[in-house]
């Protein structure tokens, strides 16, 4: 650090990012080093690792819509939604996000992370006080982050410790940060208690149900409207349209005046391009064939307390899952990425998450169960996953 | 505010966001109230509002690769880049995007807004200091703010002040980062004298060319490439894929270590679901058509100079477009509104820029040139927009 005003030798342009090479070799001492690894168009086989749940990113109807609708409406939105980034298409698709999940109305972002970007930032400011959950989605810390509100984040599903923080915060207005279902481990978080706890408080509670839509509640209608919350006036609800429902986009749902607020105020919707046409058209189709077949989110709850299950027996440190989310310990960054390979290898994609993904530092496979896996995919995943474990895991 | 620990009368929940009423009150007297205007398919035929500069959103070859893609390789990507979102489409326009643009590498981000987070908050950090042109789009504030980083906004377009304050910075690293064409007037960033003070300084350079690809430079290789700037080692690129390219999505392009460390670290890349393959593929498809029609980029251009000259004839303020985005100012926000609202009823969609989205707080209409306007377009555009006019508009 040179004090103001004081002569810096000029480091030549050359050499400016050299500092990228030290981050870079930090990393790769830690085994954390990413590749980008690009696949096939047939890799989605036996695909344990992405999030598409219901199997509906390659449904003919939910990918024919999309096709459809890049042909009628063109490849982009054209412009932000405020322009002319709003197509009929859009609206629909909030009508009916809206009505599906029992909620006033609806706002869809182009992804899942610019609606909890949107959603806490604009809900909150230097007035406000945050209290999360300290395993909350990234794209909700970085909300937090720039949302110059005073933040406290508390002990993972400690609803006391939300209760203690926010009875002590130094703001009149407060809202409550959480993920409906974790997104590393796969468990639920205590919507109820934590809607009491907001009550006793004068708090509002967001909900991030990312992983929750299309899984969990009445015909996958989500965690919140399977706690009873979906309608209530202090909730709001974020969700992606790129897990359960195959597209992608994000949205948040609550109350009428919630969503006015954010069309006015949220900077990561005002001043970002509209969602595609075919990705809107997409997330609509899946919602509709969701609707008509209420039995798809619990056969993926099924599929995924099976992998869970059988994991288990065979010695694995396994999750509880409320969702679709399965997750097998690691012994260490460098083995889980190992391990996942030696799947790959054998025609199982599992995830692997690693530091700075997970929370808590513990490196783990991530399954995710899929509503469209048969028995003897599931046979077959079960099979690979333990015949390529490390020793050491915890087996 | 009540201090810690005392003691606040419970808010029913149904009064919990109260303050949003009283919110939406103030912007109403204010004119700043947003209405989303749901559009048919059909609404494009003399849109002066879009980012869709070459008119490539609906060229058959784009949207048709957007349709294949879809049916090919699903709705959406199933996951996050590092998971299994990254396909092969990605990889390829990732390819070409760098060998187009003049850069090492690129990285496909799910938005421009996503893209520019990314890029700002991996390059700096608590240990940096950032100095901007005070007019950058709002997702490069929102990554200012983000990075922790010192953050010296300057006077639009000066450079001196620039130097000024990197000489002054008290943090060894630092990041310059400007708009190439900033996007309410139009009108270009000093990009070499910018390169030179940040050399000078020994600062890298961070340029958003959303408004110059595929409108400025040799065959619209964007401001950057233009500026002889595109390959060097300390400067970085931003791009949108949702104007020029008529896609989604965005990139950012520079040395290839900047774009390993974006993979590692970019927490908007990370953490967020890759570009739906139809939207990849339609930038791809783009991409080639401005590669092979080089002439696109000047009709662009020459389209906005011929509007700008007749408005101004006309006695309007208007801005000397450097790209494809011409403004005009209006007396006032609800005169700008009800201005674009009368174009539009005469079948012309123009832009209505107005607080906050307008830096110096002024309100106008911004319309957009596109290579695909005919002659009859522009005489009907310049009739509709001065036979609207409001009585005060600097005429």
């Amino acid at each position: 650090m040179n004090a103001p005003g004081s002569t810096r030798t000029v480091t030549p342009p050359e050499h400016v990012f050299d500092w990228l090479d030290d981050a870079a070799a930090q990393r790769a001492e830690a085994g954390l080093v990413r590749t980008l690894t690009p696949r096939t168009a047939e890799a989605h086989r036996l695909d344990l690792a992405g999030n598409d749940y219901l199997g509906l990113a390659h449904d003919k109807r939910v990918a024919g819509a999309a096709a459809a609708a890049a042909l009628k409406w063109g490849a982009g939105a054209t412009g932000s939604r405020l322009v002319t980034g709003t197509t009929e298409l859009h609206a629909e698709l909030e009508y009916e996000l809206a009505r599906f999940c029992g909620t006033q109305a609806a706002l869809v972002f182009s992804s899942g992370f610019a609606a909890n970007l949107g959603a806490v930032t604009a809900l909150t400011g230097r007035e406000a006080a945050i209290v999360t959950d300290k395993y909350i989605h990234a794209s909700l810390i970085e909300g937090c982050r720039l949302s110059r509100a005073d933040v406290a984040a508390v002990a993972h599903k400690d609803t006391a410790a939300v209760g203690h923080a926010l009875a002590t915060r130094r703001k009149d207005r407060a809202l409550v940060v959480t993920d409906s279902v974790f997104s590393v481990d796969g468990d639920l978080a205590p919507l109820r208690e934590l809607s009491a706890v907001c009550r006793q408080h004068s708090a509002a509670l967001l909900v991030d149900d990312a992983h929750g839509l299309g899984v969990l509640g009445e015909g996958g209608r989500g965690a919140v409207h399977a706690a009873g919350l979906a309608g209530e006036p202090d909730v709001v609800i974020t969700l992606t349209l790129s897990k359960s429902l195959g597209a992608q986009g994000g949205a948040v749902l609550g109350p009428r005046r919630v969503i006015k607020h954010l069309v006015d105020t949220a900077r990561s919707f005002i001043f970002d391009t509209a969602l595609a046409p075919a990705s809107a058209a997409a997330a609509l189709a899946a919602l509709r064939v969701l609707r008509d077949e209420p039995e798809l989110a619990e056969r993926v709850r099924g599929r995924a307390a099976e992998l869970a299950f059988r994991l288990s027996e065979a010695g694995f440190a396994v999750s509880e899952p409320e969702g679709a989310v399965v997750s097998v310990r690691a012994p260490g960054p460098d083995e889980a990425v190992a391990w996942a390979a030696r799947c790959a290898e054998n025609g199982v994609r599992v995830g692997c998450f690693r530091p700075p993904s997970v929370p808590d530092g513990v490196s783990r496979l991530r399954l995710t169960a899929r509503a469209d896996l048969t028995d003897t995919d599931v046979d077959r995943a079960v099979t690979v996953i333990t015949g390529t474990a490390p020793p050491d895991a915890g087996r």
